[in-house]
């Protein structure tokens, strides 16, 4: 079934050089040798993405509406073979696996019922005023339309809802763009399966083969090659802050400088506020555990700080998350490179005498996650920046501030995160009063009484956030406001109605 | 009436070093000695801007509308002084700054009026599905927040619609984000009257100091020690391209980046279809030849390229220009570089071999534009880059095509532009729909049949562009629209109704 071809276009291309997908479980490769593009097939497809954009972005919404629609159903057409391959390549359990194809699929259907809808195009209307003093006023009308080719970069911890078919390549297609996307090496077996889904898709609705590229391949040159690319006129991301940060620079040194949406690093702050620890310490210490292990704890907004006053109620949540770890299983990570990175910064903290280990989970095998629980002060954490750095996994850090004075100071002093969490009951109402507008600045998204490893896909969702979080804070990747970031507005003025866009004809 | 002083919040301060205003119609040096800021003022400024923002960005609409509202009445209250201080500081006539004044009032109280209507913060809702299955979804809501103090370039071609008071400090001001003001210094004396009219508001109002503050003086320092402020979390600015690639690139290597919104460079491509010549080639040309000299030319949208398919009705239409330029009176420009500069384009276009001097109007006194048409074949155009460039001032360049394949092709490698125009009748529409999918990926706004230097201040309009028209395609700096630069959206999960912004509560 997998061949490890590029797709480019409608062509299936075989490269020399090419590179086996691992097992992160046993270690071991797994089948099918994959090609790796060279910048002479990112040329290629960035041409043919360029060529399509043309006819792409014109199409009625509902057409693009039937294309995203017919992907969902290629992509349930590969059945079990693509949960069996996913699973194999990142060691994600069946049942996520399966859980995150819906998710997938739901996007996909998302974005078509946000273009049958039509609001998107934000169409607006400023009807001629030709009796004004002392100028009369021209018919204006405002809609949005695509902005040109996007790249997408596949991430690599949701292999499908943020990888080939995930979240930026539906709102991308949705925009009227046409995607290119550097798969994700660590689940390239998944990548080829969604991208000839796509593929099949672009086919079957009659679209031009530039519509989707997918190229695969080690190291950093593809991606490079691609943001640089004139044809290329936005890019989404999401992984590492140093990966973040190495696109963001090349699109703005371009001579044509590209929006770069990158969400990159956050360590979600919970705050865990004197009433509810009072009523609740124990039962929030077993949901921490459980949100924090959570796919092994490799999610964006996995809960790596918490804060709360100190005192005997804080103790009884420590207390009770160590217990809860000590009994969850250590599941394998992603890559063999994340696990190194995980262990490295768990080593890191454990070196760290200003912290204190509280916890760790059970070990478990091969690149298994063994869960870390931390605890330090507010002064401690104040004076080391580099405890405020992200740790990818299941390693969380408990601060334990004098007073809520102390946890606003701390507070304001945290770099851009992708959510705050406020635990808290009626009589926290108060702290937490003054706390929100320091945390409104800090974050994309505010929760209450909840844990931050959950992201709806809906219209409200702001999967986005201050800097590092995101490198556009004005943005979110995931629910229906991604599609904006694909989106430009252009201006009509006494356009003859025979040349405005259908949707300014009224 | 005027000091020279800076205004750093409710504080007017003196600075050793000074710099006075030239009425550029005479080259003499104007009453007052303006302070220049140092670092320490500008941060200063930003501190206080960061302490006012929390306040500021939290009261009510209505209450930041009568704020705007009553910059407008003090504004309205410097009488005819401010129209003569302008006049002699800038020499634009006093018809066009008492028009000015009314548009910059009108902008106050137009987003006075987007901040009544609500509708800017954008609050949308997804409710609870307790019942959903597998899970339910939580309450979610979401508001539209400012971003943070913000710091704005006053432009010298409006020393009243964009500087001091105009649609980048109104919209950022309406947005809820604090405002520091770097005047510009063609206009120190106009900057300090519209600055003290701000600071009066501010005091009526009883906000904050740090809502505003005006740093005047000369150099480049100023600025890029305001853009590097930790306090400031976005830009607008209007002028050169050197000046919004120079901003960019210091906001982009922030330890936090953040957006500059420059409105940079643009030669407004004009088109001219062979019906439209055929029947009007004449009266076209005198309607350029107005649109071209208004102000001196010193319009971000002033038609700078003319482009047409060869042939006697376009040399009617040069002929006619030519006529009607010999008879435009030449207006002095703003200041004494801009005039070097005007002139140094205008010489570097009249040695180029590859393009003829088509027609000059009058010489002028001091510092006056005299305007020039010039003429090119297609070929040249697209071989030589420097045609291109903008010349800021009463220049224009005719581009004689072959054929409209020609055409396209042309407009095809032309760089971003604000507009784009095209004369057309009835039997041109054909023509105009194969190059109009090009345009829209040329410019933010697409004209008929007028002329792009009038700009609506609406709902609708795009003064906006791809680069290097401006920074940032998806924006504009004029109109409603201009206030979504300054906004950042923020989503409430399960958030207490007492925690809920009032946009939210319902």
């Amino acid at each position: 079934m997998l061949t490890g071809d590029l797709i480019i276009g409608s062509s299936f291309v075989k490269r020399e050089r090419t590179f086996a997908a691992e097992n992160p479980a046993t270690g071991e490769a797994l089948d099918t040798s994959f090609s790796c593009a060279t910048e002479e097939d990112v040329r290629l497809a960035c041409e043919l993405a360029g060529k399509a954009y043309q006819t792409f972005r014109n199409l009625k919404p509902n057409v693009r509406a039937e294309f995203l629609e017919q992907i969902a159903l290629e992509i349930e057409a590969c059945g079990d073979a693509l949960i069996e391959r996913t699973c194999a390549e990142t060691a994600l359990p069946p049942a996520r696996i399966t859980g995150e194809r819906g998710r997938t699929t739901g996007q996909l259907r998302m974005f078509a019922e946000v273009l049958r809808k039509g609001e998107f195009q934000q169409a607006k209307f400023d009807r001629a005023l030709p009796d004004r003093a002392p100028l009369p006023r021209p018919d204006m009308r405002q809609v949005r339309i695509a902005v040109g080719p996007v790249a997408v970069f596949g991430a690599s911890n949701f292999p499908l809802a943020f990888s080939v078919a995930g979240g930026d390549t539906a709102s991308a297609l949705a925009a009227g763009c046409p995607v290119v996307v550097r798969a994700h090496p660590a689940h390239p077996g998944c990548s080829e399966m969604v991208g000839r889904a796509i593929q099949r898709a672009v086919q079957h609705c009659g679209l031009p083969e530039g519509v989707f590229s997918l190229l695969g391949g080690t190291g950093h040159e593809i991606g490079a090659a691609l943001v640089k690319n004139p044809e290329i006129a936005a890019v989404g991301f999401t992984g590492s802050r140093a990966g973040g940060l190495a696109l963001s620079e090349i699109a703005s040194n371009r001579p044509v400088p590209i929006p770069v949406y990158a969400e990159m690093s956050s360590i979600n702050p919970v705050y865990l506020f004197p009433q509810a620890l009072k009523n609740s310490a124990e039962e929030l210490g077993k949901g921490f555990a459980a949100s924090l292990t959570m796919g092994a704890g490799q999610f964006c907004t996995n809960p790596g700080l918490i804060l709360g006053v100190a005192g005997p109620d804080l103790e009884l949540f420590i207390k009770s998350a160590a217990k809860e770890l000590k009994n969850i299983a250590a599941t394998t990570m992603l890559t063999s490179g994340i696990y190194a990175n995980y262990s490295a910064g768990v080593a890191e903290l454990i070196e760290n005498d200003k912290v204190s280990l509280v916890a760790r989970g059970p070990e478990g095998g091969l690149n298994a996650c063994q869960s870390a629980l931390f605890a330090t002060d507010a002064h401690s954490f104040m004076a080391d920046k580099s405890l405020s750095h992200e740790v990818f996994g299941a390693s969380s850090l408990v601060v334990e501030c004098d007073d809520m004075a102390t946890l606003r100071k701390l507070s304001a002093g945290l770099e851009g995160q992708l959510t705050a969490t406020l635990h808290l009951r009626e009589g926290d109402i108060e702290d937490a009063r003054t706390l929100l507008p320091i945390l409104e600045l800090k974050a994309g998204r505010i929760l209450a009484n909840s844990w931050p490893t959950g992201v709806e896909v809906c219209e409200t969702m702001v999967h986005g956030g201050p800097f590092p979080a995101t490198s556009d804070v004005r943005t979110t990747s995931v629910g229906t406001g991604a599609i904006e970031r694909f989106l430009r507005p252009v201006c009509y003025q006494n356009m003859p109605t025979d040349l405005l866009p259908s949707a300014l004809v009224i």
